[in-house]
């Protein structure tokens, strides 16, 4: 079973900052997608026009560690699990980010990790200058966008 | 065993054109490491003051495939193997990535992956536009650079 694995730092931030983009609509909504909503202890992200994912906060532990279980989306997402680990390190926060539970390594697995970087570094963008690239203004990767 | 796999597209071009950007120092050095040298099928990648990574070439199939094992640097490095697979695929050329052989799961290894992406960002933009970001004029993605 292959993981995908990822850690930035976010300079001159403390962990509750990026905490707060990690459990806030507005939050997410300004490095991830911009059509983000939260109904009933449920993340709705959607990237227009091809589909999004639903993740079920599972943990959320003020500016420790959040949590996600992916409850609908692509198949190859349903029932994987998204952990992300805050702590300080001088300057920094750092933020190690897990995406578990993908049964096969598949081609859009591949796409979904570099795309992740990709979005780690908006997260990154947005809580150190005040300006990230969410969906649809993110960096593009590859004809999978 | 967790590796790290990534996928990008690069748009307009043909497999063989990023196939010269993995196999030439002068491809190499313009989008991973400005102090980029070859010696006897031994690609020599340097990012001062940190150190580097020596790559044995053992495979190299022209527009197809290139793999490299690592035979110096980061002692988590040391015998791992680096795989780029290469295929046309409409306006892309599609590169898949893979970075096999990680005996743990270190902190380190959550880095390389999101600085990996980074780099292949860099390896599209150069073979798109003729400017890739190599270092030491790289994304800077934490305190690990």
């Amino acid at each position: 079973m292959t993981d995908i694995l990822h850690r930035i730092g976010v300079k001159d931030a403390t962990p509750q900052q990026v905490y707060d983009a990690l459990t806030t609509v507005e939050g997410l909504a300004a490095w991830w997608t911009d059509d983000t909503k939260e109904h009933d202890g449920v993340l709705q992200f959607r990237f227009p026009p091809v589909g999004g994912f639903d993740m079920q906060v599972v943990e959320a532990r003020p500016a420790e560690r959040v949590t996600w279980r992916v409850v609908d989306g692509p198949e190859e997402w349903i029932g994987t699990t998204i952990d992300w680990k805050l702590r300080r390190d001088g300057d920094y926060t750092i933020v190690l980010f897990e995406h578990l539970g993908w049964k096969e390594p598949v081609e859009f697995m591949y796409h979904c990790s570099t795309k992740w970087a990709s979005y780690l570094l908006s997260l990154k963008s947005l809580v150190e200058t005040g300006q990230g690239a969410p969906a649809p203004r993110d960096v593009r990767i590859s004809d999978w966008h």
